[in-house]
């Protein structure tokens, strides 16, 4: 039995609850729904290696709403909704009604009539873009109910301001795929760390993406920041209990080194102070530039007294071995390459750039997953049929 | 029988002209084929609430020229010609070569070498947007009668200066299935009606549209505007006209309560005063700003004077039985949501809220029918063939 | 036979190397290529006209970047790319992480993971825009052989400092079609001059690409232009290379006048003066302002030394029989259409306006057959099926 055939055979014994759900952070997800996901991605990177195709939809729209900038994920999303058959459309907020003052009720409806999934990226407002998906989840769902709209399109989250389940969910993927199983993934030590960057107001997203995902399944989480540099508390939370639940350990630690000691996984990457960005919403809204400048200045000032948390041999000696896996969610700060001093250096980035572009390459069969499980009713027949080369 | 072959039967019947012509002007169109266009358009409707395909194209382009703001027609027309199979690329005349002096006759054929459909939003300027989509249309047809082009596209009026064929069509679907026939609507009350906004310069097309088609199926339509805000008086004459044919009504009276009373169906909506979008046009040309500036100021307090112009509840209780259809083409200006005082109360939108979005709904499903019609020779035998399941 | 069994029959003599291989100059491909480019896209072009479509892959995206403006080429693109049945995603650098320091090897990879095709434009820097799509292919040809990508896009060049070989072929394309066959180009004159124009830093890509091209098949090229406007020393010596293997002749005039005498096909086109390109690069890269609006003064001044370098009736005399083909890549500059004073006059370029247009019609068909003949093995046995109707 080759690897395709294992998958959709392995997909047949889970209990799936995903169907017409949308995607919005991965702890609303079971256990068996993430190890669907995980088998339907590499069904279809299966297939595409295979160069055999795995269209499900005749006609439909995707719609992509970018609040923020996004290369990988916009790209990711393109190659997924293409792949399943479905058209593009992305809602440029500058060039619709939206600066008239429409709803965000309304609007979500007016672009979702033939619409089969929606995904956004909103990060930039902590407290703001997850609830923007769900405020947008329930225009739909009053849409359908109320028959307007004829099908109810699927919400993908491509980023907020609490998780980023696409990148976490590729992340996921790639470490099944580095040691072999999602079992092989129990007492693992992953350093969750933040990292020195001479730019300002990244999102905390993917590092609490990584935690509340990793957390699941046994991993050994560890993860360390310097003081102020907190994740949401609730997240936090949610990582310890998942922690316990697998059986696994979760700790936060205030050293990139205790973090690294004995480590199987490294992942620096820097993000904003929680209070900054607690801040940052108010002054964004406001459109208060001398405000967010001054913000600015006072972060970048703080993030000067870390600039020892870079990822550099020295560092990387500590973990299993010396020879942890490094990851990123790209593009990195790397120093001396797209910055003078950055979140790694450029022998440890260079050492390892193919396996983060490795790591970013699961993430279109993420997507397709994603919107394949929310959409397609009997997915695990469906997939049946596609491995056997007979759907359509 | 069900609906959908109902609808199909029907169209048989009907004599059909559309084939290769342009969407321009409802009035260009004769009755049979303004009720071929509901008939196909209910036909996509109701494959696509049984979530069928009617994809009629293998591959080719449409193109869209949107030279105004647009949500709800940009993803109508986005899922209209997805849904048909075509391809969609927008023309951005900021990324082409059209900001290098070339003219329109040359940009045309420069876009239509393997395109079908040419969709184009340019409601600006009053005397100018339906003669730059003539023009268009010229210069592709002289492409297609030299032989440049392998096919003609059709242009599909996307709103222009004169009417909005898409929204007025839609709006007449809407009127179709609220009062069960086009039949039905023979003596039924609609009053078009200006309504206060506190903004400026939107476009005389809506009402334009709705009184130069609801006139033609016998309907009693009542126009009602302050002094000033009288619409193109070649539209107005045109809507007599057809009003005499179709054995309906037509007045022009000057207060909302009027034109309201005894109503089966209302629509408030503003549009700029007529004298206002002539003098508009050469200083948007001429991109005279201080000019403009000083004109919109006179605009906004010549309107203010006529914040009384906002349905609500009271004048919704002179329509019949206080209780006319609302409809808008959206986003409305609602008081104390989008804006302090605007064309309807929350109140009343609220409670039609819901029946503006299914009237937006028709709008995919009619320019699919737009584009069906004029590309399709035997489209009554298509779309047998397409309700047999049996096409493609 | 038809013309379409006649070219596939052809196709199959040919000894074809371009499978997998990128499209960056037309003299890296070795006649036959050239010869097997035409004929593909001639099957294309009458299946089009016949309305067949020639759709070749069931889903797959293609990726354009495009660094300056582009009608033609963006649609012939989006056109060739649709008709093969790939999905079209613009990368658009401002909405991207390119902005945040991204390296070119990175963003390369991380826009291929499901893309069959990139398209780049990058005209404006000499010395840069080829090297740029080399870096390019060279990054995804590392994440190919390291298994990253599953599929190794082809990159097609849209247009760069050197070449711009979707133009130079189509414009070949013209040619055959004029003349009768390639055979027949032999020994007719093609007059390759600058010509006047007020506007500044016009690529010099377009004279490069004709004189590249067209000395491959025994044409008699005089390439004519005003002190200082010479072109890149390696491609005139190359194209004195062609001329010499093809039998044809290559020479160098200073005045349109010479150049014109006796040539069955003329191509005035203005570019910028090879040493103002020189300087513009590193002003462009340093983003120095002041430093290009002097330059551009500069360049004006000296354009305008020779305003008599314009296509006129007088000039159009001296041609063979006072009636060569007019060529040019759109969109001229025309006297007393599109400027005051420019590189054809309204009559010359009104004559031959449509004969622009056909020579335009064929880019998107040659778009299409680059893309083809690199990512199909057995393009010959592929192309026969899809004449005979039978691919898919």
């Amino acid at each position: 039995m080759n690897t395709l055939d294992k998958n959709v055979a392995e997909l047949q014994k889970l209990t799936l609850g995903a169907y017409g759900k949308d995607f919005l952070l991965t702890w609303e997800k079971t256990d068996d729904e993430i190890r669907a996901l995980m088998l339907v991605a590499e069904c279809f990177y299966q297939m595409h290696k295979d160069r055999r195709p795995f269209r499900v939809f005749d006609t439909g729209l995707a719609v992509s709403i970018f609040r923020d900038k996004s290369t990988r994920t916009r790209f990711s999303f393109a190659s997924a909704v293409n792949a399943l058959g479905l058209g593009l459309s992305e809602l440029d907020e500058e060039k619709s009604q939206v600066s008239h003052g429409e709803t965000v009720r309304e609007t979500a409806n007016m672009i979702s009539f033939m619409t089969e999934v929606i995904g956004i990226r909103d990060d930039m407002y902590l407290g703001e873009g997850n609830a923007y998906m769900r405020e947008v989840a329930q225009a739909v769902q009053e849409g359908f109910e109320k028959g307007v709209l004829h099908q109810r399109p699927t919400i993908v989250n491509l980023q907020c301001d609490i998780d980023h389940p696409t990148q976490a969910s590729a992340d996921l993927l790639h470490l099944k795929n580095r040691f072999g199983s999602l079992e092989n993934l129990r007492g693992k030590k992953l350093a969750m760390t933040w990292a020195y960057s001479p730019s300002y107001g990244k999102p905390l997203s993917v590092p609490q993406g990584i935690i509340g995902l990793m957390t699941r399944f046994g991993m050994d989480v560890s993860l360390a920041y310097p003081e102020g540099y907190g994740l949401i508390p609730d997240v936090v939370q949610t990582a310890g209990q998942n922690s316990r639940k697998s059986g696994g350990k979760f700790e936060v630690v205030s050293s990139m080194e205790e973090a690294f000691r004995g480590a199987d996984v490294v992942y620096p990457k820097s993000w904003a102070p929680y209070d900054v960005m607690l801040k940052r919403t108010p002054l964004l809204k406001k459109g208060d530039k001398e405000g967010l400048k001054q913000l600015e200045k006072e972060c970048l000032a703080n993030n000067a007294r870390y600039k020892s948390w870079e990822c550099d041999e020295a560092k990387m000696k500590l973990t299993k071995g010396g020879n942890a896996l490094y990851m990123h969610c790209l593009p990195a700060d790397i120093s001396n390459v797209s910055c003078s001093q950055g979140e790694v250096s450029k022998g440890v980035f260079e050492k390892y750039r193919l396996a983060t572009y490795e790591e970013a390459s699961y993430k279109p069969f993420i997507i397709a997953a994603m919107i394949f499980l929310s959409r397609v009713k009997d997915s695990p027949g469906l997939m049946k049929k596609l491995a056997a080369g007979a759907a359509r």
